[in-house]
This record gives structure tokens, C-alpha cells and sequence, in this order.
């Protein structure tokens, strides 16, 4: 195979221009091209390829990032922008199903470009679509072919002004008449005006909304989705009864336009009850497949989880992007040096690899995980079409759930974490708006709030944690979960009785040993958990209450060291695997150890607290060895950036360009902005009308 | 003295209207009127409400935060406020010296509107301003009245566009030419262009530009500052051979125009060197009242420190100003609750408790540390300005340089990860623009870089300790600074062989208790960094590479963990003091002890690790305490709040008005916008100009 792929390499590898970054290259232990292809396959790379070119080439995406764009005119661009990768037609509707990991790699091309695209993108066709997709049946298939070709534009409308993460407090009603066979939807107040909802600020003529369902005789049947027609599509203007507006500038991600409505009786057909879980017959008969609303809720686990599985993706490729973006221009960026004569680049000095370079492991261990549980999920989804209702498929529905809801957390904050970092890393270039850092910080921002705040979804794990720990019976049999990320625990009392003694410097340097520890680590504070919300029981008023001071210190960190040690599992397990070239071993091996102890790292006080760790050396070994795998990554850093950063134009940072020069490529951006050197045009305000200082004193 | 107090109390506090706030008021342990007087003293409480109000009645400060401003545009209003804040004469020349604490709190109300006008100002007058008086001498007076008049307009130039953090390589030359007692003023190359200089970029005329000063035959004195015209006052257009540009948009700060400039060969007068520290005679001798370079450098550092104390305070507003919005916000924010009808405020949660509330008193605990640093800095400022050079004062200048070089770093870090905290705590409501934390965030996130970036400032204040401990006798008589923060090392063997054992919950309700461990940390670190240093010594080839392998879990560690303790200790006293009001006392208490634990946890696997701490309770104490005063403040939270934030015009969130009606007050400013009904320009790009789908696939 090796022929073949050399072939493929040279093909598909960029030829890297010579310049200030090719020491480093030359330097590195492995080839690039063989990790990309290793690490995507080449279908994927070849795909990726075409969309960024197609992007390079077409004038409509020619970039202006350090420029002045305005609100209204950047949705516009957004908008264009999001008919135009219609007309490329990437992807077909078929591809949803058949490849799955193209789609993928599709979102992530579009979100490397600007996420305000790619989320509008998204929003309408797999948001919109997929509700009606899912949660409809045939009579709703109408609207699919309608979506693609942007006959309709949609959105997604659950979120209301006064209630994000308590969904069942959703307040919009919709009263079934059966005299007119039609649903009257109605928002009571102001507070209930749908809120935050994406494309529907000014771009949506569709929305999925989401209203209380009454029967006549006034009986609730809880929380359903409707297709509701917000704009006529040949004028944008609202429909009658419907107040729709934009709720302005956000922190990011401002070509999408993120919008309110509030509805005044508005009436719509019966049919456009999305009916997979309930409908209503035309007499006004509620009528459902599911026994309880608990059941009913349960089938719609799947699809939260791919949202957050989507945002689990988002956050890798903002990760990405930065530590691109941080790593070469640190690997360029001279500043000190031995004598006054020589400077090094700043890449050299151990601070900065240690600030930078854990955070290229984690975009690799995240990256992996990512892809792993977007697959886990597709497996899930197959269940779901093939109408699997098996007790493996409701076990795999729920363990997907419980890793997606701290997975996007974990992968959100470690993005935010690291994008702040890389800017800070940077300097003063970092904080220019060109380089793009700041825009990757609030485009990536949301991604810890959407789709279920981050510490609210945090408790979702845990719950599955302790539900696990309070059913098992004495055969220990539920901890087998399909994906087998709880298997350990089965043995959880002889893990607890581990303690770490006589351990080596050289022990730390691969990922086996951060493993052990996270496992003792993961049953320490499962077993601190379930003691404290047993406490909490006793001597707090409600569950509710027991269960809110049972957070802080205990499930929240559960959930959290759960994932890590799942994440720092999945990857261990993927760089050691016997399908690895031997070429790539080492420089993934570092990768897996240094995300792992560097995550690991940051419990180091409960590995001496619940008696792990007790010698004082095992602490600054795990420090050292730290540094240690910095030192051995900061030559292959620039290689490993070249595989997961995209083309110049489309990673957009001056500061970051492939060959290198960085300081030329810097000048050059500034002085192509608008109006660099010209005086402002208010000039006159500084040189004819001085003030005369202390005038006002008597008005105050 | 109570019937005074309460007379002022009653006319300078606010009169809160009712509504949603009014219950946490209620319940508040304290008088927020009489904290607020003890806190900032009636002068200056006087002084804010004077500058706020006239803000607030003038139309040209009117507020547009939602709004699309363009950058020419938001230059040009910064530009018109900083005049109008001179013709409202706030402050006199004289305050400078007479009333620092005013001309203090006129640069933190200023901030609190916007820190582009603040910066403004403050670079105009201040820096600029400062550098010309302290730098310069009698023969530069002339520049003093026309700063204040805006005849001129200023900016300091020290950054190159390849050189920020080591000074010592800046490449402007400046070359005395006796012929016509002329410096020549030159940049060598476009990465020699001075950089990232605020004002510069717009409007600033003159520059003070630092250059290495050569005199005739060569010789090269260092780094000198001279005052170069860059503008022609009557046209703000560009004085012959001097490239003067815009460096574009920033990440925030928006309103502040920074900017570049590269000299072509430009002739300035032998009198615009600005020589206090070194001069050259018409016949191009050099001369100067120091022995050497470093008698010289040290002579600059009380002007280093004042920028970096300065950026302390700005970070501390910040963070004021986040906490204020997160806490009303989650006061008036229901989520979920005991039963389905029952919702309560977030701010009940102990999660959210635990994320806000430590901010809060971080707050309060780095307000503190901030202005009493401020106090030091005067009196440091009194002493040069006297023309003491004894060695208390120059003792004096190196451990306020010390405590302002990770001070720095703390309070702009604490700042950045509050307001994060405080965006993430909002939900959605936080990411929208109007709601105001993302300018915070994006407007504070350059104090950690500017003045030195964290990281390299860190080492000053690692050093400083560092050298104390390796200068110091077998009498300790090195152990006495001027402020007395590192005093207590003198002990530190004895303090080093403490343990902590057989502690109580209720210990750690106090500050005593962290602050002996944070005394104890410190020597840890400092013993710890001392021997890596030596060992590094040994091992490395060079000093250079020693210091630098020393960093990490070292001396950084050492430096940030060292001012932690002088904040908790200043702090300690301050609020343990003879001077609080007994009814103050509680809450102050509380907030003391909060601050110093909260900030102690984050170091308890160094407790562990050095057997300070051993017993696994000892943890979970000092978690459970963290606990506890988070729920003995948060009925105070509100009143904290309304202590620490501006009126609600300064403050300009609506999720934050001081009524608590959040969802009135945020749909009424949605509704304000411009266009929020209506529909976009480019309506007909969607109605009429329908893709057809993958019919650009050929281009492919």
C-alpha cells in the first residue's frame, strides 16, 4: 500500500513555500502528508480540498476580515455566500445517509471559513430540515424539497425570551379547532416571544416552533413542534399575526441573524403538527405511540445529542484554527535570546511550549473523539431508521446522551481556554482583528451556551454516573454499556484501592499511566458523589434541593473527569492500535501523553487528597515529564499544525501564513486596508474647533 | 460622627426604585450607603456622581452599544468626547499632584463609560503628558499647556512592529548631526516601524519616539526618547518623511485608533531629546548624571511601574462591571425550581453562587490592593519629585515594581476569567452585544498584554524575591521592604516546617487561616524555585536557558502566588481593621475570607504535595467553607453590587438596570434598534434570485 500512498501524498500535501518556517519542517520526526492521510483517509482530504478551492476561487468569498463590515451588509454576504454552496451542490441529500463523514467535513470546511456562514448553512437545511425530517412523517415531506432549493428558508424555535435550559417552561400555546380543523398559536406575553432563534431575525420564511398542545376541553399535552410560515417568501414581510424581528448585534458570529417572534392567534393547518411523537385527529382526539410522556421524551434524547455532538466538532475546528495560528507565528515571532546579538523564536523558550503546545494535543485528542462519537451517533441513527426499539439501541441512546452533554462542554471550554491563550500568546498581533483570534473567540463563544448551558448539561452525566452506580446488582452486569465507557467501574472497589508508589519519570511519558489515575479518579468522586447526594438527602427539604448542592466539587468535576478520562481512553487507544504506521507512533504517542497528563494535571489535589499520589516526587515527576514531552514536540510542531491547519486563505491570519513571513505578510494586510493613510475625515473637528478647557465647569 | 454619615448617605445614595431587586435588598446584612462612604470616602463618591451625571445629561454621550458604529465613526465620537471632557475641566493641573485619588477616579468613571475615550484621554494627557514632564525638562514646559488645549495632540511610541517585550532591540535611530544641531530620526526597515501606538493612527501630531541615540563617530547611547512631530496640527496631515498610518481594527477598544510610523531620515531640533536622563551638547557630546546604563534604567522603573498600576485599576473596573451585570442579572433570572409552578432565581443556585460570587469578592479584594498600590505609587512619585535618592526610596521603587509586575498580571487575568465567567453565567442574554460583556471582555483582554505581557512581567517580580533570598544574611536584615510585603520570609525556615492538622470547618471561615497557608506556599515556592535555579545553573549551558527551564511551576508560580498573598494580607488588614464600622464588619469579613480561600484552592495540590496539608478532610473543609460563604453572601450580593456599580446610564446593560425588571428593560432595547422590524435591503436576493441547486458542480 505504501506506493500508493506516497502517490496520494504527493498529490494531496501542499508544497509548502520555503521561508522562516522551514527549519522547523525540516525538523520534524514524520511526514505530514502520511499523518493527513492516516488521520482523514483520503476521500475526505480530496473533498476538503475541492471545497476550499471552490471557496479560493469564487470572488463572492473574498475575505475582509480586518475591515468594517456592516450588520446589515454582512448577512446579505452570508446569506449570498449560503445560496452559492447550494449551487456548488457538495453534497446531496443522499450523502446524509451514505456518507455521513463528508457532510461532517463539509460544516467544518464552511466553519473554517466564518462560522456565521456555515451556521446558516446548517440552521436551514440540517437543523430545519432534520426537525421536519424526524420529527414529522410523509405528509411533511413536502417541505423537504422546498428547503433545498430555498423555496422556504427555516429555523428552529424553541428558546424563549424569559426560558433557554427549562424547556418544559416553554409558555407558547397551540389550541386545537377542530371547527376549522386548524392549530391557533399564541404567544401569552412578551416573555414567551420565541428568542435567539438563528435565520429568523431576517431570513426565515419558516419556523419549527415548539408550543404547549391543547385539546379542546382544555387538557395539556406538553411540549410539540409545529411548521409555522413566519414571512411570505415572495416579499420577506411577516405574516399577519406574527411580529418578527432581529435581536441585534451579538459578541459573534454576526452574519447570522438571530431573531424573536411573537405570534397572535395564528392559525395553521392541523397537518403541520410535526406528529411523530403525538398527533391530533381532526375531531380534536390526542393521539400518540408512546405510553408515557417520559417514553416520548426518551426518543427525543437522539436528536439533542447531535447537536451537541455538532458543537463537540465546532469547538475542535476553532481549536484548530488557533493553535495554527498561535504555533506558527510563535515558531517565527524572535524576541530575546542568549546574547544581545541572537533572539530565538519564541517557540524555543519552555513557557510558551507549555502554553501552547498541551492545546495542540487536546485539538488532536478532541479531534479523535469527535469523529469517534459523530460515528457512534450515526450507529445510533441507523437504530432509529431501521425502527430499532431494542434494549441496546435505548442503552446507546442514553451512554451517546450522557458523552455528548459533558463532551460539549469539555470540547467548548477547551476551545475557549485554548483560543484565549493563543491570542495572549501572540501579543499585541494577536488583538488585531485580522489576525482573526478575536473572531474565533466569539464565534466559538456560544458554543458553551446553546443547546443546553454548559453546567446544566454537565449534570446529565452525572446522573447517568450515579444511576448506573445506584442500580447496579451484585453481578455488577450494568456496567456494560455498549460503547463500554463504563465498564470500568465494575471494578470500582479494587480501583479505589489503588495507591501510586515507587513511580519513575520516565512512567509519566505515555498515556498508560494518566490512564490508571483517571480511572481511580473517576471512581473517587463517583463514590464522593453518591455519599454527598446521600447526605444531602437526609438533611435537605427536596430532592431538588439536594440535588443543587451536590454540584459544586462533586458531580459537576464527575461529569467533567468522566469525559477526560474518555476522551485520553479513546485516543490512547487509537495511537497505540496495531493499525498505526510505525513512521507516526512516536509523535502520536507524545500527542496522547501530553493531552492526558496535561488534563490530568489539573486534579493533581484530589490524587493526593484521596491518597493516589502521596509522595511528594510523584507530583514534580508528572510536571517534568510534562515538560519533557513539550521539549520533545516543539520541532514537530509546526509539521503537526501543516496537517490540521487549512489553506492561507482560508485560515485568514497574516501572522500565520504558510511560508512564514510573517512580519511582510503583516505589513502588507495593513497597508491594504482602506484609508490606512489618509487623515480621518472629521480632521477639521481636531484642527479648527479647540475646546476651551473648563468651559462646561459651570454646568455641573 | 452617625448623623453626618447618615445626612451624606442619604443624599448620594441612590433612591433604588422597586421591583425585582427589592427583595435581595431587603435582606442585605449591611447599609450599602454607609460601605460605600467607608469604602471610597464622601469626596470622592461626590466627585463620580458629578462626572456621571453630566455624562448623562449630554447628548453627545448618548448611548449606542446594540448599534452598528463604524470605526471612522466611533473615532471621531471618542475624538468629541475627549474634548468635551476637557471643557468640562473635571480636573486642574494642580490635581495631579494635589488630588491623585480624584484624577483616579476620573480615568475609572471614564472607563466605566467606555475605555476607548478613557484611553483616549488617558494617553493624551497622561502618558504623553507625563513622559514629556518627567522625561523631559524646563526646555519641553512649552508642550505642557498645549497638551491641555489640544494644540497639540500626543502619543508614546516605544513599540516596533518586531519588537514589543524586549525593549533593548528596538532599531529607530535617532543621529545627532552637529552641523545643524539636529537629531536624525530614521527606521531602518518597515519592522522597525513604530507599532500598536494609541492616537497615533488618527489624530495624534506629536510623538514621544524612542530611538537609539548616536552621536557623531558612532557611538551608540541607548535608548532615548525624543518628541517628534508626526502631523501638521492645522490639517492632521503627515509631516514630510514620516509614514503615519492606522493599524486597523482591533479585538475592542475600538474608539481608540492605534497606529504606525515609519521615519524617513526626519530632522527634529537637538532640544526635542527629552533629557532628563542623558543629553547632547550643540557640539555633540554626550552626557549624563548617571554612572552607568543600569543607575540609568533604574531610574525609569517608578515610570514602568505607574502604567502597570494603572492597568491594575482598569482591570479591577472591569471586573466590577461584569460581576455587577452577572449578579442582578441572576437575582431576576428564574430557572426551574422546587416544583413545576415554583421558579426561583438562579442566584439561589449554589453552582451559580460558586461561579459569581468569588469574582465579586475578588472585586472588592483587588479594589483594594489596587488603590492602596496606587497610595504607594504616590508616595514613591513625592519622594522622586523631592529628589530623594536615598536607599528606602530606591528600596522603595524595586518592591513597587515588584508588586506592579504581577500584579499586573493577576488583576487582568482575574478580570479576563471573571467576565467570561460573568458571559457564560448571563446564557444567551449574555452574548448579545447590547448586554455589554463582550466590549468588557473585549476592551479588558489587552491589559493582559500591553505595559509587558503577563507572562515576562512575572519574571521581574520572581527575581526580585529571588534576589532577596539569595542576598540576604545570616542576620535577615534583607527581609525589611518599605511596605513590609516580604517581611515575614525572614521566618521563613520555622514557617516552612509548619503542618497543618486537626483543623475544623469553621477555621476556614476567616482569612487567618488561608493566609498562613498562602505564607506558607510562598516559602515552598520561593525554596523550590531557588533550587531549580541552581540546579538549572549546573546543568544548562547559559543563564539565559537556566531562568528560562525555571519558569514553569516555578518561578511564575512563585511570583503570581506571592502577590495573591499581598492582596489577601492588605486585604486581611484592611477589613480586620480598628477603623470598620462593627456593622460593616461581618460582610467585609466574609469577603476577605472568600477571596483569600477561593484563591488558595487553586494551589491545594501544592499543599498537599509539600505536607503542609495531609489530611484528606483538610480539603473538603476548606470546600465546604467556600461553600458556606457563598450562601452567607448572597442575600448581601445585591447590596454588594449596588456599591460597586455605576449608575444605570454608565453601566448600559439591560439585563442590569438597578430596577431588576430584566425582560422589560431587554425587549424594550431590542425594539429600539434600527430596523429591528423591518425587513433586509437585499429582500429581492432571496424572493426573486433562487439558486439552482449544484449547478456550479461542473466548476468543481
Amino acid at each position: 500500500m505504501a506506493p500508493t500512498l506516497e502517490g496520494s501524498a504527493r498529490a494531496l500535501w501542499p508544497d509548502f513555500p520555503r521561508g522562516p518556517l522551514s527549519r522547523y519542517r525540516a525538523r520534524a520526526s514524520f511526514s505530514g502528508a502520511e499523518l493527513l492521510l492516516f488521520l482523514e483517509g483520503e476521500d475526505v482530504v480530496r473533498f476538503k480540498k475541492t471545497i476550499f478551492s471552490a471557496l479560493e476561487k469564487d470572488p463572492l468569498f473574498a475575505r475582509s476580515r480586518g475591515a468594517d463590515l456592516a450588520l446589515e451588509k454582512y448577512r446579505e454576504l452570508s446569506f449570498l455566500q449560503c445560496k452559492r454552496v447550494l449551487e456548488y451542490g457538495f453534497f446531496s441529500v443522499e450523502d446524509l445517509a451514505a456518507s455521513p463523514l463528508r457532510v461532517w467535513a463539509l460544516i467544518h470546511c464552511l466553519g473554517m471559513y466564518d462560522w456565521s456562514l456555515a451556521a446558516k448553512c446548517f440552521l436551514h437545511l440540517l437543523v430545519f430540515g432534520s426537525a421536519v425530517y424526524n420529527s414529522g412523517s410523509e405528509r411533511h415531506f413536502k417541505y423537504i424539497e422546498k428547503i433545498f432549493n430555498t423555496e422556504i428558508f427555516g429555523c428552529f424555535a424553541l428558546t424563549e425570551l424569559s426560558h433557554g435550559s427549562n424547556t418544559k417552561a416553554i409558555r407558547t400555546t397551540a389550541h386545537y379547532d377542530p371547527a376549522t380543523q386548524e392549530f391557533v398559536i399564541h404567544s401569552p406575553d412578551f416573555e414567551a416571544a420565541k428568542f435567539w432563534v438563528g435565520n429568523m431575525g431576517k431570513t426565515a420564511t419558516h419556523a419549527v416552533v415548539f408550543a404547549q398542545l391543547y385539546t379542546p376541553g382544555g387538557q395539556c399535552h406538553g411540549l410539540h413542534s409545529f411548521v409555522v410560515q413566519i414571512r411570505d417568501p415572495k416579499t420577506l414581510l411577516p405574516m399577519p399575526g406574527v411580529m418578527v424581528g432581529d435581536i441585534g448585534k451579538k459578541l459573534g458570529q454576526n452574519g447570522l441573524d438571530n431573531g424573536f417572534a411573537m405570534f397572535h392567534k395564528v392559525r395553521i393547518p392541523r397537518e403541520d403538527l410535526l406528529n411523530r411523537t403525538g398527533d391530533v385527529t381532526p375531531e380534536g382526539t390526542y393521539v400518540t405511540p408512546f405510553k408515557d410522556t417520559r417514553q416520548r421524551f426518551g426518543a427525543s434524547l437522539g436528536s439533542l445529542s447531535s447537536g451537541r455532538v455538532s458543537i463537540i466538532g465546532m469547538s475542535v475546528v476553532n481549536l484548530k484554527l488557533a493553535v495554527s495560528i498561535a504555533l506558527r507565528f510563535s515558531a517565527t515571532r524572535c524576541q530575546f535570546g542568549p546574547t544581545e546579538e541572537e533572539e530565538v523564536p519564541v517557540l524555543e523558550y519552555q513557557l510558551q511550549q507549555w502554553r501552547l503546545l498541551p492545546y495542540l494535543a487536546a485539538a488532536y485528542a478532541l479531534d479523535h473523539f469527535s469523529r469517534s462519537l459523530f460515528l457512534d451517533l450515526m450507529q445510533l441513527q441507523r437504530g432509529l431508521m431501521r425502527g430499532d426499539h431494542g434494549p441496546r439501541q435505548a442503552e446507546l441512546g442514553r451512554e451517546i446522551h450522557a458523552l455528548a452533554s459533558a463532551g460539549k462542554p469539555l470540547a467548548s471550554w477547551t476551545a475557549q481556554q485554548g483560543i484565549q491563550e493563543c491570542r495572549e500568546a501572540c501579543g499585541g498581533h494577536g488583538y488585531l482583528a485580522m489576525n482573526r483570534l478575536g473572531d474565533l473567540r466569539n464565534d466559538n463563544d456560544p458554543n458553551c451556551t446553546y443547546e443546553g448551558d454548559n453546567n446544566v448539561l454537565l449534570q446529565q452525566t452525572s446522573s447517568y454516573l450515579l444511576g448506573i452506580l445506584e442500580h447496579c446488582g451484585p453481578d455488577g452486569a450494568r456496567f456494560r454499556s455498549p460503547l463500554r465507557t463504563v465498564d470500568f467501574l465494575e471494578a470500582h472497589p479494587s480501583i479505589l484501592s489503588q495507591r501510586l508508589t515507587g513511580t519513575h519519570q520516565v512512567d509519566w511519558l505515555d498515556s498508560a499511566a494518566p490512564l490508571a489515575a483517571y480511572k481511580w479518579l473517576v471512581c473517587y468522586l463517583l463514590q464522593e458523589s453518591h455519599q454527598k447526594l446521600i447526605r444531602e438527602r437526609r438533611s435537605q427539604s427536596s430532592d431538588f434541593e439536594a440535588r443543587n448542592n451536590s454540584q459544586v466539587y462533586h458531580c459537576r468535576s464527575l461529569a467533567l473527569v468522566f469525559l477526560e478520562l474518555t476522551v485520553v481512553q479513546r485516543f490512547h487507544a487509537y495511537t497505540h492500535g496495531p493499525g498505526v504506521p510505525s513512521s507516526l507512533r512516536a509523535v502520536l504517542g507524545r500527542l496522547s501523553a501530553l493531552y492526558a497528563l496535561w488534563s490530568l494535571s489539573r486534579h493533581t489535589a484530589l490524587l493526593y487528597r484521596g491518597g493516589y499520589f502521596s509522595d511528594e516526587h510523584t507530583g514534580t515527576q508528572m510536571e517534568s515529564a510534562i515538560l519533557d514531552l513539550c521539549t520533545q514536540l516543539k520541532d514537530d510542531a509546526v509539521a503537526l499544525v501543516d496537517v490540521i491547519a487549512p489553506p492561507d486563505f482560508v485560515l485568514d491570519s497574516p501572522i500565520a501564513r504558510a511560508d512564514g513571513e510573517l512580519y511582510k505578510n503583516l505589513w502588507n494586510a495593513i497597508l491594504q486596508e482602506r484609508g490606512v493613510l489618509e487623515r480621518p475625515s472629521w480632521w477639521p473637528e481636531f484642527s479648527g474647533n479647540k475646546p476651551v478647557v473648563g468651559s462646561l465647569r459651570a454646568k455641573l
